[in-house]
């Protein structure tokens, strides 16, 4: 049977081209069994006047489906579905008689969906005015260095870095990079086996969590600090103890004397933008020698230190190996990417290493020999350099609205950073807000979800500028006045 | 002061063009502090001859550094090294004094480095003869419409779905293919909010088993069975219940009758090979409807079914909703790749879903992206077919040259698949023969690790023909048959 040019039509909305989308519906009409090995397609010159597109199109759609074995062509006879095509699927069960029959409340031993984290619009890109925190922004992204990075990383030579399952281990470019240029940017020297590459510093949190920690442990945390923190350690069972940040961050005099792990964000702290003071540094590190506990520096945001130098990373100071680094490429890069790392003692590493390998072996390499790239190259450090000044330009912007309205700023950020963490005034419950605003077109972080589940604090909120082009920022800063008032 | 030629030194073991190398030594030289802002760079002529490179590789290099505010152009004054250029790091701290203080060994609360996976050599490529199993042939990848497929996924149209945070969402054209297109080839039909993305099937077992185990519960698993799957029922503490499979794959009436969870490879045993007949799966099925269990299937190597049609997967039967089908692409596009995906009720897809968001948030958007492009280009189908002709021809040499020389095939292998499951003569231990081989050139998996711990069993093998050319195979299982004599 001949295969007929009317059985084929066009899709506007199809992504690709003219000739993709040839191939795709000739594949899947040999895929779903509509056209059958043996039967004849209608002539390019034919399809090509039925679906107003040129003859070459359709040739050369004819010509790759050719090389993939869906259409053989049998000289001047024409195209023909391949014999040796690939096969359809067999036919679906129905589903008629379909029936749960599992008790899924008891059979789950683990429950992980209860978890409360940030609530945000998954159309946020939809709201004019989106003050949301960590999104990349299009507008300052070197795209093209990128792609351009991409592609070499996807070239023969590296075939094997990006297809091959290198068990346990990480892209050594990817590792010498950190080593050799990105670490010392924070004062921190390393050796390559004190290195693990994690999906993002969520999975390196995670896998710090689940290797030192269990429901014999205490985890000592900043208050407010990062939501994803306090799910992580709920999963170890841990006891977790809070405790209140000032004006300089963590303060190490506050700490419970009974903890093995305090997780803070020294440099820069996580919502409140505070950094923490040398002195306090030092305390920090002495007790933890004194007290026999670990500390899991998060230095997230390190590379948006535009507004005077950057501290050095807490890591800098250690000297009896306590410290436990964690970084990501999840805000200079994007956070799609979900690449970031964990510098600590090797025993700590080897654990963490065998651990990340139970749950998903590694990081696919084609994104780890990307980011080697773009490193390597030069373009990393330049794009951070740029949006340091796109973001200084933000904050300023920023800074003048706030003051014009009468908003209130309530804690740091001399370093830098994307965001300011604000207070609302007495009354007024910022959850409420961040829903209420959606309506205006902004969009805010509430503050609650940065609080410890006793503390039910509704007074903060968080403004980020990663994500809202200068030109907006005066009148979504109005409407937020507006609405609080 | 002004930089000189003679500070550039072309390395010849550098990957890249020529312009990529003089981008990468400029940029280093800002960043490591050795070019300061306002000095001089060599003019583009003296720099070319210095090098012996074209004057034009100089000048679209530093062209290049412009446009990342590396260096600045003053006109006829020539390149200077920009006063806004990335900032150096700042100076390394000496680590002289560095003493780890941490009593390691205390600190660590869970361990996972005892772990005895397969022992293979990492450097395997070297090898003449690698009976390797699970790494991509460069060989039979499709490597231009991948790369082709990967550019699409970087193009700008595609920057959100390559480096936004979709928070726990997945790529919902990815999952439109599989419940399209991959799942009625199983048998098996699923909504959107059936199916979860995950870092390939270890992933989607590790994230099963985190959900559905604990200490109190019991996990029945195939003996012998793919190693990994052990060592992430072991960090959920749970009971092992080791069910010895026959030439029939799992008998159903050997299962213990406390268990919550069994684990199968039904269609396509792992490592035997064997299928596991209709009977036997409805008397599985029936079981667990009667008990109140839920089945894990690792539908592993479907695709490679290349000697008749492959049975339906286990799911396609599955009328209460008891089975979770695990599915992946490491084997048909790349391990390397790291994606695979779960199957099941909504309930299990939920709490699976925010586990994952706890440990990784989710697979790289890109990856999902270009594997969605691939797939809906008809190539990965074209792809399955091309290997599958390549592994028929592989397997029937094998065949041959097995037979030849005397050695045993164990059991299985009716569809395909890419392995043979060897049975050593009484007395040989195959963890021997295994590094014994290594040094006439030839790489097997030795049988011991695929079987419970209290069963030291070292009387099999696996022979796969996935990485070695058809016409190295005869010397290969000769210098096996060698050895064992």
């Amino acid at each position: 049977m001949a295969i007929k040019s009317e059985q084929f039509h066009l899709d506007p909305k199809f992504e690709g081209t003219l000739q993709q989308q040839i191939q795709h519906l000739v594949s899947q009409g040999v895929l779903s069994g509509r056209f059958l090995p043996g039967e004849r397609m209608p002539s390019s010159r034919k399809l090509a006047e039925w679906l107003g597109v040129s003859r070459i199109t359709v040739t050369l759609a004819y010509a790759e489906l050719v090389a993939n074995d869906y259409l053989t062509s049998r000289g001047r006879s024409g195209y023909f579905v391949s014999e040796s095509a690939p096969p359809p699927p067999m036919l679906n069960q129905s589903e008629g008689d379909r029936q749960d029959a599992v008790a899924w409340d008891e059979m789950v031993s683990s429950r992980y969906s209860y978890r409360s984290s940030l609530v945000r619009p998954s159309d946020w890109r939809d709201y004019p005015y989106p003050f949301i925190y960590g999104q990349p922004d299009a507008r300052l992204f070197d795209h093209d260095n990128w792609r351009r990075c991409a592609l070499e990383a996807l070239g023969r030579k590296n075939f094997e870095s990006m297809t091959a399952d290198p068990y346990e281990q990480d892209d050594p470019k990817l590792i010498e990079y950190i080593v050799r240029n990105i670490l010392p940017r924070r004062g921190i020297s390393a050796q390559q086996d004190e290195i693990l590459v994690t999906m993002g510093a969520q999975n390196a949190l995670w896998l710090c969590a689940q290797v030192l920690l269990n429901k014999d442990r205490v985890a000592a945390i900043e208050n407010p600090c990062y939501p994803g923190l306090r799910d992580i350690l709920d999963q170890t069972g841990c006891q977790i103890a809070e405790v209140r940040v000032d004006d300089d961050g963590l303060p190490p005099d506050e700490l419970p004397g009974n903890c093995q792990v305090v997780f803070t964000t020294a440099s820069h702290q996580c919502p409140t933008n505070t950094t923490m003071p040398i002195e306090r540094r030092r305390a920090l590190l002495n007790r933890s020698v004194e007290e026999g506990f670990v500390i899991v520096e998060d230095d997230y945001e390190f590379e948006m230190a535009f507004q005077k130098a950057p501290t050095p990373a807490l890591k800098s100071l250690d000297r009896a190996g306590s410290v436990i680094y964690v970084g990501s490429f999840s805000k200079s890069l994007f956070p799609g990417l979900r690449l970031g790392y964990i510098v600590a003692a090797k025993p700590l590493i080897q654990e963490a290493r065998s651990l990340r390998a139970l749950v998903l072996r590694h990081p696919p390499g084609h994104i780890q020999r990307t980011t080697a790239y773009f490193l390597s190259l030069g373009y990393h450090d330049a794009m951070v350099n740029r949006m340091g000044q796109a973001y200084r330009r933000r904050r300023s912007v920023m800074d003048k609205a706030i003051r014009d309205h009468g908003l209130q700023i309530a804690s740091g950020g001399s370093h830098g950073g994307s965001s300011f963490w604000m207070r609302a005034p007495e009354g007024v419950n910022t959850s409420e807000l961040a829903l209420k605003l959606r309506k205006s077109g902004v969009v805010i972080d509430q503050g609650r979800a940065f609080f410890g589940r006793e503390d039910d604090n509704h007074q903060f909120y968080r403004l980020a500028y990663s994500s809202i082009p200068s030109a907006r920022i005066p009148e979504g800063i109005q409407r937020i006045a507006d609405v609080i008032r």
